[in-house]
């Protein structure tokens, strides 16, 4: 089979790619064909035996869509977004990219599919920035997206139009809601979500790191180990099995701040905890305020879709895999 | 005050003209101009003092919202749309005018806004579409949008859209989600949902009518007098009271047939009650299964919005409204 991911060169698109090649195989048929796009030519994958194409290419440009689905792949992985923070501050990049670059996509694969029976597979990823404050004690599956972002408006219309071209048989599309993605690897980046991962990330490598909320503050998580495996998941559900609801919240993990020290004082010990400053930044406070606290994933869950029960794990996984076994830098 | 209407020559464009003519004001601001817009110009309205502008414009084509917008009025009405059944025989069109139309007409807004500060009220016509079956046995306001057509698909996309231009302070908007309109004046036309208008409208002009389901079939209605009333509360509320949540479900009256039927049986007689003829449709049976049964309209109902308690009431307006009084054709 042929797989095109649509922002390869990311955190997630690049994990998605190196289980994708350690796997081999999608429901059991063999991966022959790889094509990672990105704005900046991904990397190839080392190890893959089939054929890899890498492309950089700007979803948003007319054409390019219609150019990656020429090829005709078996299953697409749409990545590709500005981030939240940037949808905020570049009102025109946001929706140029979130939703223009969708919408191309979409429409590319309906026009080959004018051309010759063709409905692939397709994998969205949205985020729980569909939803906004005020939420209840607990968000259900049919709680409505009142996003307060531009980003969250620009996923949710994605959604919006993922179920759609279902429905009309242009495309199979599954849309998951990731939760926080924790712990992220790398270097701190601006978002204002960071800091969830910071906390852990910098302390377990001997680093000092910035903690701008209380510790009451709760989130949803999942590890990035999971939401590959959310990923890989959507990729070979029967989708008979959505209906024509085709966007899921997936299962995360709904914790404090508190709760992420403590598991990180289990795990490494006081010493790692007290590499932890606490910077109140009212700005971030605010924002925080408006995010989604817990969720009841039932319907992800029955479909089979698993997360992190516990913060241990969620601090085990990054050892294992970003820190090869190793804690304290 | 100077108030554009998109889509003015429509049966709820009309009627709303005719309202705001008979004000005479909005919120105690005197209406001096109307610009009256529609893609075939709507007629001028009788007994309007003021100044009024009738123009043919498709807003699709780039370029048609920032000329209608270009005269900075204070107070849109955004009324135009691709019905249902035609949305969805016509992929494109409907797309085009539904969501790029919308769209356009935001943009146009925000960019008149870029020059000078320019922030108009702007009223836009959702519908109930917006959700699909599976149902619970009363939809609650934080209920979610999972429509089954793409015009709800197109109309959930708007709200999403005025929400974030709202936010994001480039316009003021509220989104009413209108329930079917009954009793719809003129003769029977080719919707889907007509019958529920013409098993009354029909026996009341002396005419047999055709009724394609079955009697405990129930829905969600309100009178075209209500509409116009919901259109013109939502003209003058204050949006602060909105929060960020700036579309709504609007009250209306839930349903059976055989409840319409009794209600015309009290009003008209046995006489009118026989010019029904049960004819049954299995295409009509199968699409009105998946529509909105019933509603709790609480947060509307609180902000004001008002429609009618029983169906002699939605009856008695037709008559007084549309037959001068008069029953029997």
């Amino acid at each position: 089979m042929h797989i095109l991911i649509i922002g390869a060169a990311g955190m997630v698109g690049r994990k998605l790619t190196s289980a994708l090649v350690a796997a081999g195989q999608v429901n059991g048929k063999p991966i022959e064909q790889l094509t990672l796009a990105d704005v900046v030519a991904p990397a190839a994958p080392a190890g893959f035996g089939g054929k890899v194409e890498t492309v950089a290419a700007d979803l948003s440009v007319p054409g390019t869509a219609a150019r990656l689905v020429a090829s005709r792949p078996d299953l697409i992985f749409h990545l590709a977004a500005i981030v939240s923070g940037e949808a905020e501050a570049d009102f025109d990049k946001g929706y140029r990219i979130n939703l223009d670059g969708t919408r191309y996509l979409l429409e590319a694969i309906r026009q080959e599919g004018a051309r010759e029976r063709y409905v692939p597979r397709l994998v969205f990823t949205s985020s729980i920035a569909v939803f906004g404050a005020p939420y209840p004690e607990v968000i259900e599956d049919e709680f409505f997206t009142t996003p307060l972002t531009s980003y969250g408006t620009q996923k949710a219309i994605g959604e919006l139009l993922l179920n759609d071209y279902s429905r009309r048989g242009f495309v199979d599309g599954i849309g998951i809601r990731l939760p926080t993605i924790t712990i992220r690897p790398g270097k701190p980046n601006a978002a204002a979500s960071g800091f969830f991962s910071n906390i852990l990330r910098e302390p377990l490598a001997g680093q000092e790191a910035v903690l701008p909320v209380s510790k009451d503050v709760r989130h949803w998580f999942a590890s990035p180990r999971a939401a590959i495996g959310f990923l890989f998941h959507a990729a070979e559900l029967d989708s008979s099995r959505l209906g024509w609801r085709r966007s899921l919240n997936a299962p995360g993990l709904s914790a404090t701040v508190g709760e992420e020290i403590e598991a990180l004082r289990r795990v490494a010990g006081d010493k790692a905890v007290k590499l932890i400053r606490e910077v109140p930044d009212a700005q971030i406070i605010s924002m925080v305020d408006g995010w989604a606290k817990n969720f009841n994933a039932r319907r992800a869950e029955a479909l089979g879709f698993k997360a992190e029960k516990d913060f241990d794990e969620i601090i085990r996984i990054h050892v294992e895999d970003e820190l090869g076994g190793k804690i304290g830098g």
